[in-house]
């Protein structure tokens, strides 16, 4: 994925729309949860198992794909308002992971690291 | 960003922990939800000038990191599970944007497309 | 229930803290839309049948109360900062709703009624 | 407020369009973060302040009280399938907070119990 690319695109959305001065930190907290629950409203109300063949169901998928842009969206303007250097933030958070969920403890369980 | 090594990561570890069982779609849209509250949370009594000055504090943004790579581990899941090119779909879901959201007549104006 | 007593049981506790400083509507929004997430979270990994079943496992059940009582908690305050009248709000949205999905059309039917 | 009609209208409502098959626990918890995203997008994007003074701006006023309403709604339904005493919830949970928020230490101070 040309991550770069795409950055750039959304830095210039936003700048030729003069929107940077509504987008606080805080601000894009907010948009970012609300766009995560656009995604939820899709599947509240399906079975699990319907959620899981969403690729063959074209007219979901279409509405995923979009709640989905919109969260990359808002989560990278995040990133580029706080400096934040994603791809360290990533491995440095799976790394805590692994040890708060070590494979032999947590495997096939799906409590919480503190709560076994 | 390396996302192809990021992703093999992800799916390594879950695959590691046979976690999959538990990532039902629905189940992965309510996760990624709660990740972003816990983000939401970091800002909730916060001015937004605070927010915007995240960078300047450690202990801030060293949370924000963690809570940002949670929100993207899920999202990247849920890529995965649907099948769903990420690049193509924010690249799309981009283009609509400009023809929901004109230059000229939303330029710093903050309000939803369907209520100007 | 005595609603006219819990609330200003809420009322007494945020004043004692001269926490209303930090409760404008905004954040009240945002805090109660992070306690909703925390209730979603215990149901994130459960199959629906257990989360029914909930009543019989006092140990979820007593996490359930707690967050149900945050929930509660945050929107008595957004309804007494926006002066509200709950009972009247829900009075009206209920009618709404019977015009927006009529039983003959919606008997049995989950979808969202601008999708059917 | 009269707690007990209000109840009983959404209990006929659901039943009327047989909807009760699709309110597990789980789903209503998603339905329930869903409408608080509902209310965080009305304030998303305004000024702290500006939600304050929502009592004077009656077409927000009007979307807010909608918001609450559905928030109310489903919080109902969670009561009711889970068998909670909202009361008996809520008065247990404001002592727990007045045991982790201790007036002297609290006041005026917006940080979490475990975070001073």
């Amino acid at each position: 994925m040309n991550n770069q690319k795409i950055l750039q695109d959304i830095e210039a959305f936003v700048e030729a729309r003069d929107w940077d001065q509504f987008h606080s930190v805080k601000n894009l907290s907010m948009a970012l949860s609300v766009e995560c629950s656009e995604l939820v409203e899709i599947f509240q109300w399906m079975k699990e198992e319907k959620t899981n063949a969403v690729k063959d169901d074209p007219e979901t998928l279409a509405k995923v794909k979009d709640e989905v842009a919109d969260i990359y969206f808002y989560l990278m303007r995040i990133v580029s308002k706080t400096g934040i250097d994603l791809e360290e933030a990533v491995v440095n958070k799976m790394k805590k992971n692994e040890a708060k969920y070590p494979v032999e403890k947590f495997r096939g369980i799906s409590k919480k690291y503190n709560e076994l």
